[in-house]
């Protein structure tokens, strides 16, 4: 059982100020639950309907033998915690990361990925699934991107979420200039070099902005180099999460 | 100005069943309209706002030249047309092109894409964008796909839907047989040949499934090649729009 002011309380993870405030956030469903449970992340409490706790009772062992709290609740209670219409029947609650104290481990990096003003929670857990795929295990997020932990990105991210490292809501226009040292700063553009005639051959940053609104100006003096994807049709644009797909594909198959 | 009975009949477009009887379908916001506009299909009607109206007046001369019927409505009925929250004051009502007259033409086509299972509108409308910039004309829709004209398809498409031409409602278990002995069949898979060690030496046919249930297992035997993206880290899957952004990009730079 939850007590009315406990439902109350993890139901307001849902909304990113109480996410914010309390450094905890919601994971939704059986499969994004498996890949939570391996990882690093600390699980305050699993929730779940009296139907999941019979049907995946292996599951549920598994937490109880970790210690993690686990309770039955009714399925209109389990409802106000989730962000999905048709919840699978069980959701648990994690602590975040804390953020920041990794800025040194990231030298060791070959590739790393950042992000700017990425505002669409789908584009965003895509790109940290394809960057998982890919092998590249260091995001930073500028402050104009959506919200790391929102429950859309959690989802899109298939999981991938848990693997990787991120620094959140980084300054771009300070912390770029202080890696220019160490890594060759690239982005991807409409314009610049073709991917295909870009071969990587030192450590790098490649910098994904909004396909809307491109490069920020600010930034666009920091770029070693221009990262272009030719196409043949008569499209204005990819889907950011189509582009970056493609710029790491080709930047980690050598 | 629209009539009551008017609104109501053009809302009911946003539900897929009216707008399979009708053949007609909404197109919303400044943008995507400009490139509906541009293209061969026909605008029966735009519905604006005022304010809309006075700020854009330029595109709206432009579509009265062309002898389209345009209302000015309260803000309150243009959100009845529309599927987003915030609409940007304009939508219009665009004819479905006949389907399955063109049949025939695809055998100019070096390179056709076909889709099996894509049930979310995100993920088509993305991959409908990524075949345009890589200058694909046809795709081809199973029965198992999202229908085409939804809302969110054409939004995420970002106009790209106007540009193409689509089969729909294709059963491929019939249509792909009878397509072997023009095309190869190559699907995108978990396991096959690599990308990067494919070249397309011959017509074909690519086709790209849910990544969650993979290729139908009917449809398997029909296939000639199986490509694969290598990755290097421990995600499962990649996004299929990823993943096809990722396979296009490889097939068409040669």
């Amino acid at each position: 059982m939850l007590s009315k002011n406990e439902l109350k309380y993890y139901a307001g993870l849902l909304q990113r100020k109480k996410r914010d405030s309390e450094r905890k956030f919601i994971v939704e469903g059986k499969r994004l639950l498996d890949e939570a449970l391996k990882s690093k992340f600390d699980c305050e409490i699993l929730c779940c309907t009296n139907q999941f706790y019979e049907q995946y009772s292996h599951q549920i062992k598994t937490a109880k033998d970790k210690n993690i709290r686990v309770e039955i609740i009714p399925n209109k209670d389990l409802q106000k915690l989730c962000d999905t219409k048709s919840p699978q029947g069980i959701i648990g609650i994690f602590e975040m990361p804390s953020n920041g104290n990794n800025l040194l481990d990231l030298i060791d990096d070959e590739l790393i990925v950042a992000l700017d003003n990425i505002r669409d929670p789908g584009n965003l857990g895509t790109i940290i699934r394809t960057c998982n795929w890919f092998g590249i295990s260091s995001i930073i997020l500028s402050e104009s991107c959506v919200e790391l932990f929102n429950p859309k990105v959690v989802r899109s991210s298939m999981g991938s979420i848990f693997n990787l490292t991120f620094l959140q809501r980084v300054n771009l226009k300070q912390w770029l200039p202080e890696q220019k040292d160490k890594f060759e700063i690239l982005a991807a553009d409409l314009t610049g070099t073709s991917i295909r005639d870009y071969d990587l051959s030192n450590k790098s940053i490649i910098l994904f902005s909004s396909e809307a609104h491109g490069i920020d100006n600010e930034l666009l003096p920091l770029v070693d180099e221009k990262i272009t994807i030719k196409g043949k049709g008569n499209a204005e644009s990819l889907n950011v999460a189509s582009a970056a797909a493609i710029i790491l594909e080709n930047l980690t198959q050598h």
